[in-house]
């Protein structure tokens, strides 16, 4: 049941010759404590081409927009700096039934119509209060064919190892995708019964 | 304070002669409610060479081994069928301190020594039975410079909507890279310091 072979394989890596024996000497593990790294990315197909799509995440009124479709989510939004475009920082007030950070400061740091990319970084309060280095989110929108693209909204974050538990709080969340395809698809229903006087 | 130009842009894109107008009008969200997919992964950068790193997770005792260094995770890992390589089947029973499902058999169904990359399968219990279509582990050893190398370990699954909110039991977690990490660097100290007569 198993073997030793492959284990039995790294003693013969290990020289006391290695390069590596002072560096290691030195410190008590082998990796950095202080930035442990990981993304967290939820991904939702919908049947909408990606230009609508985008055309949501890429406005400067999404942060109303937002707190309007997701009310669970947020408290409120403000814009404290900027028109909704890169540069723009943002104050977000979460409803208290969410768990972890409830109140941060993120600013937009990339919106790219070309590849459909926005990314948006905490900059005060939230994740960075809790051990975290860095936080930021990474909205990216793939067309697959005329009708249909990809919603792909990411978590990416490095933590101190003192602090790695705190990424529990941190899991795969379809909720914001699946809100902006309704509300592109409620539009887009609304027009059409309109155009035929329903 | 912002600006509807985007959200107007949308509009524009909606007529009524929309090719997927009669798609649309058939179902109730725009989206496969049956196919949520996303991915949870953790990087550790290490002080140690990729093939000593992947020596270990590559090893058919890795299913013994694994245990012994990470007891407040799993109570035991059974081989059910193999030799620890491709193919084995293995069945899993965690230390009930952990959230989430606490036993199920899954499949090693990768195994590549060129990219250095092994993919685990649940095949059966586990996710699968609370809502998941699919849940696999993949581990990458990605070699940095000669002494170094980022250990990468990836959550991969499909849940349904309707348990999607389960995601939350998966969150990035370094604990085995951590483990992995400091039994080769501890391994390699003691054959230093036996090497010099410490």
């Amino acid at each position: 049941m198993g073997n030793n072979k492959a284990l039995m394989a790294i003693g013969a890596h290990l020289s006391p010759h290695d390069h590596s024996k002072h560096q290691l000497a030195t410190q008590s593990v082998p990796y950095d404590e202080k930035k442990l790294h990981a993304e967290v990315w939820s991904e939702l197909v919908v049947e909408l081409p990606a230009d609508e799509i985008w055309a949501v995440y890429s406005s400067h009124d999404l942060p109303r927009l937002i707190v309007e479709l997701l009310p669970q989510r947020f408290d409120k939004i403000d814009i404290v700096e900027g028109d909704g475009g890169v540069g723009t920082i943002m104050y977000c007030v979460l409803n208290p039934a969410n768990s972890g950070p409830q109140t941060w400061k993120e600013k937009i740091i990339k919106m790219d119509d070309k590849t459909r990319t926005k990314v948006v970084r905490q900059i005060e309060g939230g994740y960075l209060g809790i051990g975290f280095h860095m936080y930021e989110h990474i909205f990216t929108i793939t067309p697959k064919d005329a009708n249909s693209c990809i919603i792909r909204m990411t978590a990416s974050f490095d933590v101190d190892d003192n602090s790695a538990s705190n990424a529990s709080l941190i899991s795969a969340n379809w909720s914001m995708g699946k809100a902006i395809a309704n509300y592109v698809f409620q539009n887009k229903a609304n027009k059409h019964n309109n155009a035929h006087g329903n």
